[in-house]
Order: structure tokens, then C-alpha cells, then sequence
């Protein structure tokens, strides 16, 4: 069974590492990949977005993600089953359900009380070894969710507040979700939302971000800028995002997630 | 069989994955845990403290951990046997010691000398693809410690000097044994030594480092603690361990493993 | 079947992880081996270096090396064979053949063309998850190499230009191939060019890097130099490279990859 793997716990230190050896211990036979673990310290929101728009890609299994910055307080630790028989495990801080709704919502939750699918002792500040990787262990084992602890109420776990975008007259109001490794930009925007402002490949854009203001062409694929010009484009997981063909967008921009953008159609 | 594999080499380069190649071809149907690749390079007490507190969280096997400024000297390349069966592989540096040393100490040591168990060509400074990997893939396939060369006396391990705290009338001169990702600032004192000076959680504490003074307050987990409030708490590897919460600890103590900190009681 | 795999992508961001879900979803009993994901950005010919250097150490496979700077272009996505019989899944842009002419050249190239063996819906920005992992999952699988697409006449295959060092009176004009974590700097030299310089172990030696000068010492290995000692040593690849014992030779140097670096026997 695959148990896959979100954290903002980094690689620097052994947590992931350590979280690996306790499933292994519970069930030898699991097989971890691990998604990321480079989620910004504490961003619950970029974790969301991060495990909504990879599991797609994943084998159906167990669906394991901490970022925690509520660990030791009085947010609950959870498993979920969503409508396509994805399972989950994390904390209930609105970590899970994008992903969650993507597959159908939430069929099944259950908050994890049953101490005999815990660690022995679980300290106060890393559920992610004591509590959350024993419970994708066991579940990767054929443990029903039922049996980890009592019924929670789909209705009842915590949400995130998904930034919204504002589209105007040929002009949308967005905020940056996410920065890659290339620093390229991802915002809150879709295909859908180019078509809205008539921003098609070939269109000349103007943007504005912390003052400043710069132009670009949208385009379909780095290839079709030149180096160096700002490209707008549909990204891999179909959002909307900007790049520097060449270059490093979120530098120029000096762009941090939930940082505001406005893009519209460059004047003719 | 399992192998567990520590070092400082990080994930940049490829000294992490071509060890695990070198692995995988002598011993196909070994598996590998990650317990971390981040500690900082050549800090062989750094490695030691984090091998010797996540071993009891891995399964059972060969506990390959390499941090090794000495390689290619006289340092001596060793396997040992704990007294419950674990088996380690590294440099005779003392890196391994205080792992072995939780599970009853060393049972047996035995110098890697037997060139049937070491790649065809052992450079002088990646000991760690040549001599050590080979060396724990082929105990994963069950060959003998003995086989891998002499034994050496227990007595003449190289041994580290952990840094010894100083409890005091209501104080401790206490160091800085580790920082994590979040800031946390894990220093070499536990529980005992609080009961000692009397700080239990809900005490105001006061902390000196590097000449600038703090107010701290002890704390069960980050959720009893006020954003921005310091705390004192036990961290999950039962180490005194100091933190902000929503914020990085060892950013605003400008701290760094080894450095002085001082603990005591607030006044009234 | 193990499929090795090395990127320019990092670990921060999902693209690793998620090109680990595709393959496991098509192929679940495949083995990955990240070689490493560390290659700086869009660095092609660190790359290919990386894969020739340690492809030796890895079991035979399916090599999948993705460094695509031209994605979404007309670079064609490529399956090799190797004359020894490995395969190779990456771009046509040269970086995967210095790795195969190690082991006696291209013996056959195909064209990835054949959409059955990609995902449904192929972007044009990330053919490392949509297009190269499927490919090499399908090869890992047992699928025919020509299967893929059609021949690709390896004479039309994207090349390299390998730096090349001059070798001159005792003297050698060379330039900066690869810095690794340790600061640790590769050039592109070996064990031959130096007997030519008459550079030997123990023979003193000039460095000019970026308009500085500096002595350093031929040596076998760091134990051979006092602390603080600048050493010309062959690393475990076998190439020529600088250190400095218990320091970090790149940052002395200011030294980035493609930087000149003049290396000649000290006078006496």
C-alpha cells in the first residue's frame, strides 16, 4: 500500500527521516513517496494547494500531510475517506480538504483517539512522528478509519479561506499563491479567467506588483518568449503564472505568496 | 533488510544517491531509511546527538551514518554491534557511540579491513561510497561482522566529549546542542535538570545569550505560549528546548550550536 | 527494474515527488534512485557531468536525466540504449550522452512520439512529469525501446562542448567544473594532465582564480595538509580538484562553475 507524503518539516533535520522509520516499523510492507517537504514553514495554505494539485498524479492510498502550527493545541488530528476512497491523515486546520473536494468531498471523517494507533507516548509538539504517521501506517495496513477514533462531522472541520481574484473590465485583481524553485509565479487565476479579460497567447500584458510596474506577453510555453521578456502562461497544473524566460520572475517582482498583482490587457 | 543512513553530505550533490546505487547493486532487495542527509558538514556531535535519538524510532538494522572530516587519515573505518543486535557502520570518530551506548553499549567492534567487502577502488576521500556503503550492504545481506576484518578493543573507540551543562542554585550554564528548520533551539538539558532548578511549566524564566538578556516562559507545548512569547519546553526528543511561538528562536538569539546560554528562574 | 533519476528541479517544490507518483502509478513494482535533484537551474552540462560521474556506481536501469531548459520548444524528447544495454530517457540537448559514450556509445535513439506512452495530456512546461517519467515507468516495464517513437539517428543527437583545459609548460589553463557542498572544486584536469605538468603529491603549487593569487600543495587527501591548506588533490571521480582542509576552498576562490582557473608548478 503507498502512503504518501506532505510536510513542511524540510530535510535539514531528521523529521521526515524519522516519521519514515516509525511507519516502517508498524508496517514494513509501505511504500512512501514523498510529495514535498519543502512547504514554507507553518503555510497551511500552500500545503493545501500543493497536495490538491499533486495527489491527481498520485497512486490511490493513504494521503499523509502535516503542517501543523497548531500542534499541542485543541485542533484535532483527523482521518478522512474521501468519495473515491482516498484516505487522509493531518491535522484539521483546512490542510486536507481541497484535495479532499477535488475527489468528491469528504465521505468519512474520524478524529484519531484511539490510543492503540498511536505511539506509545506522543509529545506535545510532533504529532507528525507520534500520532499522524502511526495512523497512515495502520490505515496502510487495512485499519478501518472507523476504528482510529469517533465520527467527526464533515461539516464541522476547518477551512481555508482560498484568496480570491477580482476580474474586472479586461483587468484582474489577484494574489500570488505560490513561487517555484525557477521562481516562477503562480496566481489566482485561471484559463478561464484569461478568456473573461480577453488575454489570449500573443497578448500584450501589463502587470503591477508592489509598485512597480512591468510588461509581458502572454504566451503558451517559454519557447515562444524571447530571453529575458515576462511571459504569462498556463502552468502545468493549469494555473496561471508568470516567468522570465531565462530568468527569475518572483526575484524581479521581489513576489511573496499573498502578495497582490493586477494583470490586464497592455493599452494598444 | 533495512539500512538506515545518516551523514552530512546533503541532497545538492550526488554523494546521497550514489550511495544508495552503490547499495542497491550489491544488495538489490535492501531498503534504505533517510533519517537525514542536513547535518552540518563534518559537525560529527551534531550527527551523533541526532543518530542516538532517532534510532529508537527505526527498525532494526544497519545503522549506516557517515560524518567523517578524517577520511582518508588514520582514523580507523569500523562495524559495531550494540547489545541488542543493531549493527553501525562509520568512521571510529565517536559519531556511533552514543547511538550504541542507548542500546547497552558496544557488543563488538571489528575494523573494516577486508577488501572483498569494499568497492574495487577505495578512493581517499569518499570512504563513504566505497568503503562504508558496500560495507552495510553486504551486513543487510547477513555476512558476519567478523568477516569484514579484526576486532577492535571497545576501550579504544574514539570517543566525543558531549557538552556538560552546570546546574546552579536555581540556574543552569547550559549550550546550544541543535537548531531545527523552525528556529527551535534544543540545548543540553532535560526535565531532570529543570525539576533541579526549579522551573516547571508556568514559570517566568530569564535567559542570557551572546550578552543579551530575555524573558521566558515555561511552557508544555507552543499553544499555552502567546505569539511572540518565548518558551521553554520539553521537545519531543525529551531535550530542554527554547522557541518562539509563530516565530525562529535561534534568529533572534543569533545562536549557533556550542554557543553559552544561561537559565534561571525569573526574580519575583 | 530500477529507474535512476536526476533533475535540476530541487526538493523544495512537488516537481520530484510528483514525477515519482506518475511512474508508480504506471509501473508499481519500479524502484527509484534519486541520484540528485541539486543541479543548479537549467545547468545542462552540470548535468550530463553528474550522470557520466555516477552512473558506474548505479545498477544498470532506465536512466531518466531531466535538465530541460528548452521544454515546450523544439528540443525532441529522447529514449536511448546504450552498447552496454542501458536506456536513457531525457531531452536532446546533450545531456545524457556524455553518460553514454562511457559506456561504448549510442547503440539506438527513438523519438518519444507515441502518445500511449505519455500522460493524456501533455503541458508544455513540464514534460519531466507528463512525458519523460511515463516513458521511462514504460520502459522500466519491459515496453520496447522503438515503441516510443521513431528512430532518431544518433548523429543528429544535440552534443555538448566539454570545456577543454590547455595544457602548457608545467602549466595548465583549466576552468571550474562542479562546486559541491563542502565548497570542494572540481576542474577539468585529471591524474594525466597533471603527471604532464609534473604535478605530483607533495609538489608545490600556484593557483590564479579571478585575478587573486594563492599557493596551494599537491596531496592525496585532506589528512595530507595542514589546517587552512589550499590542496590539489584527484577526487573520487578521478577529476583534479582544489580544497581547503577544514575550510571551503569555492568561497576563498569566489569560484562559480565556467570560472577560468590557472594552476602551474610553484617556482622554487
Amino acid at each position: 500500500m503507498i502512503i504518501t507524503f506532505l510536510t513542511d518539516f524540510g530535510l535539514q533535520d531528521d523529521f521526515v527521516g524519522t516519521c519514515h522509520g516509525v511507519i516502517k516499523r508498524i508496517t514494513p510492507e509501505a511504500e512512501i513517496i514523498d510529495i514535498t517537504h519543502g512547504i514554507p514553514p507553518q503555510r497551511v495554505l500552500q500545503g493545501a494547494l500543493v497536495l490538491r494539485n499533486t495527489l491527481p498524479y498520485m497512486p490511490v492510498g493513504v494521503h499523509l500531510a502535516v503542517v501543523d502550527p497548531g500542534v499541542g493545541g485543541s485542533r484535532r488530528p483527523l482521518a478522512l475517506r474521501d468519495a473515491e476512497g482516498r484516505l487522509y491523515v493531518g491535522p484539521d486546520n483546512g490542510l486536507l480538504l481541497p484535495a479532499a473536494e477535488r475527489f468528491g468531498g469528504v465521505a468519512e471523517a474520524h478524529e484519531l483517539a484511539n490510543p492503540e494507533y498511536a505511539l506509545q507516548r506522543v509529545s506535545r509538539t510532533f504529532h507528525g512522528r507520534d500520532l499522524f504517521s502511526p495512523a497512515a501506517a495502520y490505515l496502510a495496513q487495512g485499519v478501518e478509519l472507523g476504528d482510529l477514533g469517533p465520527p467527526v462531522a464533515a461539516e464541522t472541520l476547518a477551512r481555508l479561506d482560498l484568496p480570491q481574484a477580482t476580474i474586472g473590465e479586461g483587468k484582474a485583481e489577484a494574489s500570488v499563491l505560490y513561487i517555484d524553485r525557477y521562481g516562477n509565479v503562480q496566481v489566482n487565476l485561471d484559463r478561464e479567467d484569461m478568456e473573461q479579460i480577453e488575454i489570449a497567447p500573443g497578448t500584450r500584458v501589463e502587470l503591477d506588483c508592489k509598485g512597480e510596474h512591468y510588461y509581458a506577453v502572454a504566451a503558451r510555453t517559454f519557447a515562444d518568449a524571447r530571453p529575458g521578456d515576462i511571459l504569462l502562461y498556463e502552468d502545468s497544473y493549469r494555473n496561471i503564472a508568470l516567468a522570465i524566460n531565462g530568468g527569475n520572475a518572483a526575484e524581479m517582482f521581489a513576489a511573496q505568496p499573498g502578495d497582490a498583482i493586477s494583470i490586464r490587457r497592455a493599452s494598444p
